[in-house]
């Protein structure tokens, strides 16, 4: 009879992780449990405490706390995934899929071992490869192993759309499936401001940049910042979906997947438009596509499976 | 006749200035210019597109820039000033103070030059003198350059409490009167929980253990973290500043203040309860003080004038 | 250089009125002032009053007054007209639009005598000839005054169809021309559940059945209060459109506004497709539309025009 | 493992109920119910499907259904009761009683036949005896019964106090124990603006004339609107006791709970400062009282004792 705070636990206290901490605790989602290695362990817990205290100030009541043992996360409702290296110079992608591959397993043991019932979000990269590894390994069923991509490439969209027609964010919308950046699958037919379908708004020359710009997206930010890469947006993408789960609210939300025949693939986690609700993945929404949609998210897959010829 | 939103710039894009700019964002109270160093541009652009890019996702219409030209900032109605060096090991307490001092000249020839009817908030440490700089080299009246160091001592203060008390932030309330950190004077007398001062609800060792660990919270996180300090909590401070102003919401908040005559003190900046709204600094609250509250404080001006012997 | 509030008045102390008042409040959008006739002052204090001891509460900042004097009201950024007379069993058409017609002549004048800067956001029915009434009377320019519809006609039907296809409310979008209720047009194509077109997740009998209900939406609340109308959802429509404006949000939202050539017509105001900010109404979106809706829209109008002769 | 929306029940479809159903929404602090009786079941339904028709304007998600059948309420988590008649001219104090002990003892039954295990929060007058008969009649734990009185009569003084000093509502609070209204006891030595005891801040006079005017608060609202009470602060004060049981805030509250014991009474239920979480009252805070205090509480005990005296 006791109502408890719901628990979301984030994997990996990096810039996205604890951006994705900050921005649960904000809303009061729940309490929030960040997670990171033996090594980092003070840093992690020195920012969950930065953001306690920032709690009186911005007005909620969360637990924020920063640890190195799974131990803490016990009961999570959700747990989100942002642990993993980033590809560095020099290293072959084989050598990234592989290495994240292996944290993915390690975290994922962890996690199902503390919260077997839990819902789990996947955003470290390459997202296809990494959530079908989780979802492997964790035996869940697939309804409780989600990807974020879309959100971001969506977000991104949204915001350059905005920024060509001096239109509020609030009122443009965005649409992609399949792969994360350069896999991406726009479907400008379903992308508007105001409702009006951005087609008839901008010229297609100024559409296409714009789409290109977004599929290079992270890039962007990473060049700029010079050391690092994007997570605010990321964070914020994470969060929507959490929030979509812990408040069911059944929201359209482009995700990352498994396809058991959806859109004619089979066995792959893949980015489409799924209905997200207090079930994680309560529907995957199948389009009719044209052939040209068709052709790219065949190459998209293609790429995804690619990737995952590395899985080891 | 044309509304326009409001304007705050943000000097300064470390991880504090970005907080800060991502947190003012997130509550629209207006579009938000980040500033720094023109080595370090891309960086700023980097992090002010991210947040951007989160805005569609998170909900809130603000233009976010990232700069390192200080004609962006024109006609703000705020700046808030982040910028300076943080004490590194083998630095005289001297040089700090010297160089942060020329950092805060420069800065605040620029923010006059382009806003001269803005309201300036000081972070940038030691935080009592810097303000007292700022405040000399705009030529402002008074109630227009106002320090931040209270809010953020409250905050941890009251976090601290909130966790020995396993009771809501939100009912929690401290009372600091002085410099910061190490000379901050709390008024425990003036801190509550529910309205029911902590005096009647903590033993005296447990008060004193947590105004200690206030005292020397900063140091905490730095502790942590290893590398860098907080920038959560600070961001929050800063904001709730600007929020009051914003609004004009009259709010009372301790701030660093100039003082002429107030607690029998003249000429020095210095953190005393104040009202915060559409002028600024309204007023400064004066309090009755026992002796020993009278000697801390005199002791705290005491350090805030040695360190005011180095600038120069 | 002091920062001031913003200032919103509410003219008709009713529910609806009221309702916009609270909502201004909490969202801190600014002071608020409802006014009434002399002969209901003191209920609107009371209410007035009664919104202002919620705001501890709810955590608002805002000066709520009530009251039948409208130099109360100087200064304001933008005034709201809910008052006016609903019809009434056995009045005439006629009847109801030159008493409205009254009302709204004298509230202009003073509206524009304390306010001579401010936005105007007409809710009296009937709506379109409220609107170009108000906009006749006060002599200003056509971006300054404008009528709500729109945004209530299609929060309905987002309700409706988030109802039937179980889905959230903030995915579902609608879109609407012309007049309000009988007199709507819907533009099913321009109408979306995540994106995705409406006709492509409902039959045509579904969507038609919506829109029926959405055009007697107003009458099916007035049938199951039995005694009164509307107002939740009116005041919320409301409420978005001065938040629009105050926030220079350039949002894309159905108003009633003045054309002259848009679309075809001359002279008339009638709800279209707007870009709200800073200025009212920034733009009018033209769109291109199908033989259907051209007669759709002439139809209303013409319905338009006919309750225009009743002006006197 | 399916996340399931919290659900709270509203009992009585009048101006309070129904604003604090909105007030719950705009929250999204679950699915609300509104009940009233069958005569009254259409009107419900129309404030139900009004608010409903906000949520894609303001944006929150939550099924509100307006009903008069109890089924629809099964397995809410918190059913809040404002129903009941108002006492009219002419009517006895003991008429009044025993007509709504009634409406509490048949409500009461419906709630726990269909919500066994959730929490009850009293509005209905006279407070004390209502919640003491929902109490006895549920057969529920006392930590699951509780009343509202304390958060309307602080808000009260909370905004008399702050329209008194000019300051931000926020930071204004007061203390009151015992019974609603003129039985209420205010501890003024527990109110403060921004932590500063408001008898440094206010002369005795005005203290004691915000006092008297909170206490009449209730009636100062009836005398304004003529016909009817206040709902939108009761309103807001319901919603923050639900909120701080439906998020696990610990908030202190002052509530009308149980007392075995504490403050010296005994099998009454009497207004003091508690802790409100996920377990509903947490505890009750005991503080020592003035001789004067004690002589008030035992006067509003007194009171409380006499109207239960005419429960039957």
């Amino acid at each position: 009879m006791t109502i408890k705070r719901r628990k979301v636990s984030v994997i990996g206290g990096g810039f996205t992780g604890a951006t994705t901490a900050l921005m649960l605790a904000q809303k009061e989602l729940g309490d929030v449990v960040l997670v990171d290695i033996p090594q980092m362990e003070d840093p992690t817990k020195g920012k969950a405490l930065d953001m306690l205290e920032a709690s009186p100030v911005q007005g909620f009541d969360a637990q924020i706390t920063g640890t190195s043992n799974y131990e803490d996360t016990k009961d999570s409702d959700i747990v989100v995934i942002t642990a993993g290296i980033a590809r560095k110079p020099g290293m072959s992608r084989d050598d990234l899929v592989q290495t994240n591959q292996k944290v993915m397993k390690s975290v994922t043991e962890q996690i199902v071992k503390y919260s077997p019932n839990c819902y789990i979000i996947v955003l470290t990269n390459p997202v296809d490869a990494m959530t079908y590894t989780v979802f492997k390994e964790s035996g869940f069923p697939k309804n409780r192993v989600i990807g974020q991509s879309g959100v971001l490439d969506t977000a991104r969209f949204r915001t350059f759309v905005s920024q060509e027609l001096n239109l509020s964010v609030k009122d443009v919308t965005g649409f992609v499936l399949g792969g994360h950046g350069d896999d991406m699958v726009p479907l400008i037919r379903y992308s508007y401001a105001g409702g009006i379908p951005l087609e008839t708004l901008l010229p297609k020359d100024r559409l296409d940049a714009i789409v290109e710009r977004t599929r290079k997206g992270g890039g962007e930010i990473v060049g700029l910042l010079g050391n690092g890469s994007a997570y605010y947006a990321p964070a914020a993408s994470l969060v929507q979906m959490v929030e979509a789960i812990l408040k069911d609210q059944r929201r359209v939300i482009p995700a990352i997947a498994y396809l058991e025949g959806e859109y004619g693939f089979e066995g792959i986690y893949l980015g489409v438009p799924t209905i997200l609700g207090g079930n994680g993945i309560e529907k995957i929404i199948e389009l009719e596509l044209t052939e040209e949609e068709n052709a790219a998210l065949a190459k998209s897959v293609d790429s995804v499976k690619n990737v995952m010829t590395a899985l080891i």
